[in-house]
């Protein structure tokens, strides 16, 4: 089990394991650079090791193999070494001037493909909306827990991004409590009745600027504030508060729009790591859905963050977004040239 | 020059470079791994190499050598890739729905040493006391600056710190504006009236069971909320409000402190990457001293962050900080008994 404890300088909360404890020599990096996780070439998410890993939540299984054996398409599993529980109620403890919840909540993984190596940018496009459509119902299917309040689902690509696997995998958070970092957005609908990522997107289709491409249904823009370089936003047009309330039409325009934004992004930056973050609305929390949209940001993880950034917060980006677009967008548009 | 740019899901500053960008193949971090940024073996902060630095804005020079020449033991010369320049007024300008600021600051750089490979663990008593002393006559030249609202001093110290050079270093960033990353300080003092940092100091020397170290002025820590694992801090256990205010037995006994406490987690956790970030107060604005309290934060790079943290801000801490005191106390008491 873990615990959140308050960092009272920070404001903020953090997860803390209580009963385990990495030891010096079991951390990702060292001396020499960074160890692979990858135990002597056995990966448990690899199709056959299925018993290595916990029961299956969900599957993709087209000739109704059985569970937790081979014949999968796609696999959800709890995360082995989740830091939350999903066990009891949420209880705030004090400990003098301090304070700490216990890790109530829920860590799943989604195992997006049986093979070994490959990852997003080689999938086809019924494989991308496989990978969405399996992350709608884990998002629609936690948010019925009335004590979870946030849905968090991400993945991370590269030892650079935090990925302790090679396997291609992404994840799935339900947090007992709504992160105050992305508070800004129920500021600005505080303060000005309009959605953030409505008028930001309104204000990228009108300047141009930093715009890398438009659908239908998406713009992609590189965000004025991009705190890392290259970072990119994909936000969907319509006001649209959460991620489980995307339709069929729009998984196949995002199945394409992640295609082929991802393999300019490995073209540009060389194959970087990085990280595929949702950003959605609070759940079980009463807020105001006309403040809240769903968005997905894509973030290269080509710089390791400094003592400036650990100590006041501030990114320092050496790439104005207005350069990073027009590259993106540059590369992207001969990929739909090649197709 | 460069901006502060508002993130406005964030709700704070990022940093942009628009005069210039890094090129794709310019970043540390490629799809091989980490590229050393020492171009080549030549080292710009060498002994001999002081005409590829800027001009000195401060030195010591035991024999009087010419400025700018051979023949110091420290240097504090401007970062030759500042996004700051401190010309001018700060000035917030609109572009629509986002702001900015003009990139109004000041970025040196203190070379602590003209001997390429030598660091910290391995300085003299005598030289971390000359480096301390550096920092707090930069520390109080900067704060006469009425444009410079928050003195950011930091040492990043291996790649996976963000150390983009590997001669030994430090920084000092005079900023225009306080960052709200450390706002639980002042929150803290608003609501109790008391300073956090005194109160955290006194809850843990009398919990005992995250104390690494005491001596007559500093208590050692891993905090209770540590983001990082074996994070420890030291803070003074005099309030002091800013870093500048301390006197030469503080500075000689911090010297000790640092000296012998780099060395154990040198030890423990195997020469990792490691930053060193001096919290203290607002310069040149209105706020209460007795609210803050200068102190250090050590913070060892173990881990890279993954989606998680940088989706919700929330730190995932796989070392409960009861365990890293106890280890990092431990290796610090073998240490003393050495000398």
């Amino acid at each position: 089990m873990s615990e959140l404890r308050k960092d009272m300088v920070r404001d903020n909360w953090v997860v803390i394991a209580t009963d385990r404890a990495l030891k010096p020599n079991d951390f990702p990096i060292n001396k020499q650079g960074i160890q692979n996780a990858e135990f002597n070439g056995f990966c448990p998410f690899c199709e056959g090791n299925e018993s290595f890993t916990p029961e299956e939540i969900a599957a993709y299984r087209p000739h109704n193999s059985r569970v937790n054996s081979t014949g999968w398409q796609m696999r959800t599993i709890p995360n082995k070494f989740s830091a939350f529980e999903l066990n009891g109620v949420l209880k705030k403890e004090h400990n003098g001037i301090y304070s700490s919840y216990n890790g109530l909540g829920k860590h799943e993984v989604v195992v997006e493909t049986p093979q070994h190596g490959k990852d997003l940018p080689a999938y086809s496009l019924e494989k991308i909306e496989m990978m969405l459509n399996m992350l709608k119902s884990r998002y629609n299917e936690l948010s019925k827990d009335k004590r979870i309040k946030y849905i968090h689902m991400y993945k991370n690509c590269g030892l650079f991004a935090g990925a302790s696997l090679g396997h291609s995998h992404s994840q799935i958070v339900g947090l007992p409590l709504v992160p105050d970092e992305n508070r800004g957005i129920a500021r600005y609908f505080d303060v000005t009745g309009s959605c953030l990522l409505c008028d930001i997107a309104e204000q990228e289709i009108y300047d141009c600027q930093r715009v890398v491409f438009k659908t239908a249904h998406y713009v992609l823009i590189c965000p004025y504030a991009s705190r890392f370089a290259y970072e990119t936003w994909i936000i969907p047009r319509k006001h649209t508060t959460h991620f489980g309330d995307i339709d069929d039409e729009e998984i196949g325009e995002l199945a394409i729009v992640l295609k082929y934004y991802i393999n300019a992004m490995m073209e540009v930056l060389n194959n970087p790591s990085y990280n595929m973050v949702f950003v959605s609305a609070p759940v079980n929390v009463e807020c105001p859905s006309e403040a809240y949209h769903w968005y997905i940001e894509l973030i290269p993880r080509l710089i390791v963050t400094s003592g400036l950034e650990v100590g006041t917060g501030y990114y320092v980006n050496p790439v104005a977004p207005e350069i990073s677009a027009g590259m993106l967008k540059q590369s992207l548009l001969k990929g739909f040239k090649k197709q």
